[in-house]
């Protein structure tokens, strides 16, 4: 068989594949993998640096299905090259408990480097990898030793080159010059509605040219692979600049019927259909889902020179390792996502008595904290001035030599986070973000999915209340509080005063599984006193909540729960409460969610079951605060948008006082 | 004075007012109105069609500062030229209770036409306002009577610029070929945090031209009056195109060491850097917050000029009332707001017995309804085959004619919301969106806005559960039900049949003053049998929840709460429980937040206090379901991220199931 054969059994393997699978399923779309096998074959079998024996081996090229709706063409890719994906498991697709869901999930299926479908997405996420691999490469490669050195791929379609996230981080790409993240983009013409031109009628092509992107044109995307082949390896010779090339294909390829219409997007074809595409793509085999001898074996190919070149690149990692011994268990650990020991000692202290903005102490911790973690990166939306996040002496990165470990993501708030997402996913950095808060829904989508795929991603969110003071309500976070501790597995830290604020940077860099929000103030808050008799330590934040100051002579008769700058509300009340006979407890509850996951017992001895009256304060929305304070409990918190005035007059006119609370405590007291 | 001497000490009064005022606040930005200012005069003084004395005249020429933190230069054009802005209310920029908040607010200053800050909202407002200008014309001008023509004019800096959601709007603005919308770009290469370059070094001008925009150039914003009229006058004459000006700008124009530079951006200049800037500027006025009369009476005839062409337009309107009086009163219906009367007769019925998917029930009577209400327009983000929100028989939005009331947004959730904002801000329609409910994240910075703003928008969102199946929990709602309740302001509705469905359009249109979020069913759902002695009718979903069948013979045991999809659930759980002797309440809950604002007396009709035994049920987190559960409820939800499976397995692996609810009524009675 000649090779050009071979190449178009391939490409229909996967084509016919991909239509009988999602048949059998009655759900998906095949409108992608019959008009993208092509171009896939292309890359994985010419030039995608991967082994399947191996997914996770460091220096494979790294490939995203930004398009995740055509989920069956990569199942098909990984199932046919050998990754860990049996027929079985590829014939279950859609179905529950399976590793092939409707689209690509990073944490289930080997050889999934990113979990796309929300359009968009993956396009951000190659961006992160293609910093990643640039940040990598300046800290580990060595003269003689190189060691880090691959290429971002990321297949887009139409739907992905339209959402705002992706042209965030496609501006962002160009900026940076990432010369080493090649995008292919399907372009046919075709969404889900129909003609693509109902609402999209510009020029793609000029447009990454603007960003300062090489774009390159494949006429033909259906039959050339020649020139698929040949733009792959113009995207790669151009390394100043990242590519962007534009493959025209045809929707549903082969499809008699639906070929170039979106009836071929998101539905099985039928059965009659599917005979009739079959025919005409000149597939002869009457078996389903069948992959012919020749075409496995070529496929094989693919798992075999990726053997070769893991091989090849361990053993240049042992000559590594010989000549810098110190980086390549640096290497390693980074690579496994382990901490360095000891980092919390690097902590700077707070002394009580000077008040400091939990942004700033939290800035220093981060510091502190940068210096002996040096996989920490990140950067913020244009605000670092105000975030505090900026790494002193770090420099600002370059993505071409991926020196400076400041990433100035310009006003991108969800590019910026979808990065983060893409450098976590590509691993042996811990990112970090900032921003105010309030630009926490701006963020929201990639925040979800870095939860969803437990990323060790950390966003700094500064400004957390009204206490953000003239601004006004449109930067004044309100509800975000609340809603975005309704995302399942995202730890939403608040902390408290300058030592919590230290902490919780602790916390959020031992949490190697999940995303951390910390929550900082804008204003000035009192540290408290944590010595011997005083309030109790703040390594109390690592279990969510703790007893922050215990009632005065005897057992609590209200509890005064309270985070972030209103903790300090908290202790001005029991103290007031106090002098009036009233046991008062105060209650720091730094991260909601983790207090809900400790066991009962520790729940108990901070929120004893016994006592009834319950006082919440935080600056936000009171919806949720039921949870802990129980039926008699009061909730004094922010029930409607904020105002344009200095933070101090806000929090007296929101009544965030110390004699509202110490009002709400004694309500309680009588309800209880 | 000439008129170039004129125009001179007009823009400095504009400019040493910002600084003078911001320096009292002691916050805010003087960088963008000392840079600004120039071509905002040039804007007002020979441009806009604007009335100060009737800031709401319905033809006026709309004007959006999206670069909203330049607010003092908006208070200033507002005040000077005779806008209900007195000079007091501008001396309190930034304080409690004023009407010069730190942002400019659409409901708090008169002449303020939208809400901006949060960047690039301002800039997707401005392309719905030019929709709506357009959608407008085509209904209501007639042969030798235009009464809707006017232009939307837009300020916007370089973070507007760098924000996807102004990157989306601007697509589709160039898509629908949007002539009469003018942008003003303030380019002066400075952000926050230092030069725009460390993050942004793109070609602007190519990337407006990629979308299909005429792009201009005003090579120096900073004096050459003549250049941005012309660049205007060039503007208005393309009527094929929206048109972007490039205006270069030096940021902090004046100020002799903080020109230029990101100082200038964020913080008042100082007392001394003041004084210079005065000197730099040749302004020789001791006074603080000096207005000379000679400008005074300059920037008073724009006033003059508005109220003549404001009654030139009154006059031509009742020509038009003369000739067309059923459209004239149409026109001013529309224009209040208000709803044609009687439309509920409209709806379509469902008969009980036959299933049907609540997206669908919705979809049909948002078709019934928009017959007779004929402001209502929309669209979906490429997704109308099923949302089901198409409207049908009523063609595809044009852009130049206006004609036409579906549009299609394309993926493009984040500007769709903004833009449906600016259709509203605008006034004259109704606008709708339609995507799946988990894509509501990236909408939520605007739906925030609308929330903020009293806009009443109608967002569609269906697959609203891990009822959507297949697709996986990339697309699943799991959070969003709580995370949207927690908006002040938003009423999220969540029928749970098809009648629900069918009165929720209702409730939605009858919202003059806020969004709505319609929560939809991809699945089908039994519709309830509300015939006499069974099920209350549906209108109980105008109190927010409300008894949807009582307790079989006497007074309940135990109440079930549910909402949507699970409502059946809670009819199937009473159904066992009361064979079990278990009186039982299923209580329809389709919209917590407005439940949680009717009285209490009406409450507790509902969730009798004395009712401890209590379940709450919908397939999202449990999360928030305390307050209506109590200490003794018990909740059963969904709290992990969903799965790739049909929905029927879903449903039964999450536990949602009838068994399940029977379980929880039974514990929770026990613990009761």
């Amino acid at each position: 068989m000649s090779g050009a054969d071979l190449d178009l059994l391939c490409i229909n393997t996967l084509r016919t594949l991909a239509i009988d699978v999602i048949q059998k399923a009655d759900s998906g779309h095949p409108g992608l993998p019959l008009g993208a096998a092509p171009m896939a074959h292309v890359l994985w079998q010419r030039h995608l640096k991967h082994c399947p024996s191996n997914p996770q081996w460091a220096d494979r090229d790294r490939f995203v299905l930004s398009a995740g709706h055509g989920s069956m063409l990569l199942y098909g890719l990984l199932h046919v090259t050998g990754y860990a994906l049996s027929k079985d498991e590829v014939l279950n697709f859609r179905q529950w408990g399976s590793k092939t869901p409707g689209h690509p999930e990073y944490a289930l299926t080997p050889g999934v480097e990113a979990t796309t479908g929300p359009l968009g997405q993956g396009h951000a996420n190659a961006v992160g990898m293609a910093i990643a691999e640039r940040a990598l490469a300046a800290r580990f490669n060595q003269p003689g030793h190189t060691v880090v050195d691959h290429y971002t791929y990321c297949l887009v379609g139409d739907g992905d080159v339209m959402e705002g996230v992706a042209m965030e981080a496609a501006s962002l790409a160009g900026h940076l010059k990432l010369g080493k993240l090649i995008c292919l983009y399907d372009s046919n013409d075709v969404t889900l509605d129909g003609p693509a031109k109902l609402s999209f009628t510009e020029d793609v092509a000029k447009r990454y040219e603007s960003w300062g992107w090489q774009v390159l044109h494949v006429a033909d995307g259906n039959s050339d692979l020649g020139a698929i082949d040949a733009a792959l390896k113009a995207a790669k010779a151009e390394t100043g600049k990242p590519t962007m090339i534009v493959v025209k294909t045809t929707i549903g390829y082969g499809s008699p019927n639906k070929s170039g219409k979106s009836s071929s997007h998101g539905s099985p074809l039928g059965n009659d259909e599917i005979a009739l595409t079959k025919k005409a793509l000149g597939w002869t085999h009457e078996e389903k889902y069948f992959v012919p001898d020749a075409a496995r074996s070529h496929f094989a190919e693919q798992g075999k020179r990726g053997d070769a070149a893991r091989a090849d690149w361990n053993s240049r990692f042992e000559a590594y390792r010989a000549a810098h011994p110190a980086l390549a268990t640096e290497f390693e650990r980074v690579m496994k996502g382990d901490l360095p020991a000891g980092i919390a000692a690097a902590l700077p202290a707070f002394p009580a008595g000077t008040p400091v903005e939990t942004r700033t102490a939290a800035g220093s911790a981060l510091n502190a904290l940068a210096k002996v973690v040096p996989e920490v990166i990140g950067g913020d939306a244009d605000l670092g001035g105000s975030t505090k996040t900026v790494l002193k002496d770090a420099g600002s990165f370059d993505g071409q030599s991926g020196k400076g470990r400041n990433i100035h993501f310009g006003v991108r708030e969800h590019a910026m986070a979808a990065v983060a997402n893409g450098m976590a996913y590509h691993g042996g950095v811990r990112p970090f973000t900032a921003t105010f808060f309030c630009f926490v829904d701006y963020m929201r989508p990639s925040v979800r999915l870095a939860a969803m795929n437990h990323l060790p991603v950390v966003h700094v969110w500064t400004h957390d209340s009204i206490g953000l003071g003239e601004d006004g309500p449109t930067h004044q976070p309100v509800e975000h509080l609340m809603a975005v501790r309704t995302i399942p597995g995202l730890a939403t830290v608040r902390p408290a005063d300058a030592a919590e604020a230290a902490e919780a940077w602790i916390f959020a860099l031992e949490r190697k599984k999940g995303p951390t929000g910390l929550v900082l103030s804008r204003q000035k808050l009192p540290v408290f006193d944590r010595s011997e008799g005083k309030c109790a330590a703040a390594k109390g934040l690592h279990k969510g909540a703790y007893v922050l100051a215990e009632a005065a002579g005897g057992p609590p008769a209200v509890v005064i729960i309270a985070t972030g700058s209103e903790v300090q509300l908290a202790m001005g009340a029991k103290e007031q409460l106090e002098k009036d006979g009233i046991a008062t407890r105060v209650v720091s509850m730094p991260c909601m969610e983790h207090f809900a996951k400790q066991d009962a017992a520790y729940r108990d001895t901070v929120l004893p079951p016994g006592v009834r009256a319950r006082v919440s304060v935080e600056a936000g929305v009171t919806f949720g605060w039921d949870k802990w304070i129980g039926e008699r409990g009061v909730a004094v918190g922010v029930d409607s948008f904020g105002a344009s005035a200095p933070d101090k007059i806000l929090f007296e006119k929101y009544g965030l006082t110390v004699a509202n609370v110490v009002a709400a405590a004694k309500k309680s007291l009588g309800a209880a």
